[in-house]
């Protein structure tokens, strides 16, 4: 039986979600995998609570659901407490990062990731930012700590996207790669063009549902799918690309008469997320794009995420998943977890 | 730099396609990879050709192109010795199995499969049939020599359809499982309802164009798809499947006109492998299935292979590959061959 300490920082859509398929989950992977997960601390805005024998994880979800933070614990909450005096002062084997990032300069995620890498601890995220800030000099410190750095949850959320390029597809060249990885933008899209909404009735209908943020901004101008498009490329493409290089176009000017006309004639629009290989390089983009009703991602619902490899001798292959809520995101991050320690 | 040194059995459709993607990746392999593969034997149906310092694989792919067997290299052949000869005495670090094998008895392969393991050489292989007949013993001699089995090139060609399921959702329940698991079959519907064919035209189409042997009958009775599925509930579904269990129905009575009604309809018919959780168990199934046009695998075209997997918690996630020839399926040997030495 493999022991492992666990510190989740961040317990909001994601985070929230991870707890709960860690309960639904630890007596199977117990029991089949071998693997006992506890969480000896969480950390939250409120501050943190750690117990070193493991936290009651139904306990935790209680606080959440009843709007308070997890510093509100009477026996294992420390207020005001960071995650970063969290990840430096508590015994354990594994950060989980869930927590949101600031675009400009990721933290406090990325303090955190440093912090726990340097004090060889593995790390699992579904932070994009502190990836995209600082992906080559994140993947040197795990290296050199000997120890793990996973974020397949980033990209696509429970879809094993960044897996199926980085492990399935090492021995071949990707030449041209393709993602629906945003969403918001899929949702809109896809019920505009289905129901004639207009682009403000859609968001509207997006935002109730769940489905997109009360700011869209990083969403439907395309940031959100840019961000994820270059942690593809830094780990499935080998090619180290910056956010500045992706060329960008929002779906903000999109009108239900543009996506009826090419619906006439069996084309459907998508937000894109394109990298074609020029070279030595690969050149990047995220821009709304006809597909024909053929393409794999043509057919894609308004839930659903989706990632085309086209390589060089193993075909294309085209994987999609559908999305109602970020469970498989979490789960993606149980992936992770499980990844790290279950060998083959 | 990890030296292999490697045994291939079976130069045929995709034992020769291996070779040609090892001679295209070799240089990429040692220089990203670290890795040095080495073939320093191969049998085939004429016999073996062996050399302890590694074969020149080009004047081997040269050998069979001019329609010769592999033991008529004047220099490394050795004519009328067995595959299972070479492997019993030539020293290796892994087995390539890509030989045709007898349904009734899975030989030679399966013999040879048991040989390497047994020898402790890791095992990679693209033939189904030693899996179907024995894959609980196989696995066992597998791990009680430390060695590893791959497969991933037996189902759905080079999709990391077992990968997909083996490692990426590892720690989730798999509810139901569906997939296209036969390339002749959806050849000749995707033709039949797209261009009006009969059954027996598209069949002289896919045999003449390579998508079906002289004899079909293993293909659209549906026994390869069979086969297939029983690989996929032993390695994803942990459920020790027999090919007897299989309720299946093949593709032979189909008629245009039936597709062309389907069509009308929105539907397409695919033959469809299934397993469906029961309690305890699954219940595994091929035959021809109306799908409709959002169905993931609805859209697949004539030389494509897609599974879905419906999880408990990590949403519904589908994958399919473009594959007009076998060369991915070789690449995907390949993959099995990396996946065993690098390490994450």
């Amino acid at each position: 039986m493999i022991q492992v300490r666990m510190l989740l920082m961040g317990v909001g859509n994601v985070g929230r979600r991870f707890l709960h398929v860690l309960n639904l989950k630890r007596e199977s992977l117990r029991h089949r995998i071998g693997l006992e997960l506890q969480v000896v601390g969480v950390a939250d805005r409120s501050g943190v609570a750690v117990c070193a024998e493991g936290l009651d994880i139904q306990r935790i979800l209680a606080l959440k659901a009843s709007g308070q933070g997890v510093s509100a614990d009477p026996e294992w909450g420390r207020p005001g407490v960071s995650a970063l005096e969290m990840v430096q002062e508590t015994d354990a084997d594994l950060l989980l990062e869930a927590s949101p990032a600031r675009m400009q300069d990721g933290q406090p995620g990325l303090a955190c990731i440093e912090a726990a890498l340097s004090k060889e601890m593995h790390v699992v995220t579904a932070n994009k930012v502190p990836l995209v800030l600082a992906f080559p000099r994140l993947l040197a410190l795990a290296q050199a700590h000997g120890v793990r750095l996973c974020f397949d949850a980033t990209v696509a959320g429970g879809l094993p996207a960044i897996n199926l390029g980085q492990r399935d597809l090492a021995a071949v060249e990707i030449v041209r790669l393709e993602g629906i990885l945003n969403l918001t933008t899929n949702y809109i899209l896809t019920r505009m063009a289905d129901d004639g909404l207009s682009y403000e009735q859609a968001l509207a209908e997006a935002q109730a549902s769940g489905h997109a943020e009360a700011d869209p901004s990083l969403d439907v101008e395309g940031w959100d799918a840019a961000n994820k498009l270059v942690i593809l490329a830094h780990s499935v493409l080998g090619y180290p690309a910056t956010l500045h290089e992706v060329e960008l176009e929002g779906i903000t000017g999109i009108t239900p008469a543009e996506l009826a006309a090419g619906a006439a004639d069996g084309k459907r629009l998508k937000l894109l997320a394109t990298a074609e290989r020029e070279g030595d390089r690969y050149r990047l983009s995220v821009r709304p794009t006809w597909l024909d009703a053929k393409h794999p991602m043509a057919q894609l619902g308004a839930t659903e995420f989706g990632v085309v490899y086209y390589t060089d001798v193993c075909g294309v292959i085209s994987a999609s998943i559908v999305e109602e809520t970020p469970l498989p995101t979490a789960a993606a991050m149980l992936r992770d977890v499980v990844s790290i320690y279950a060998t083959p």
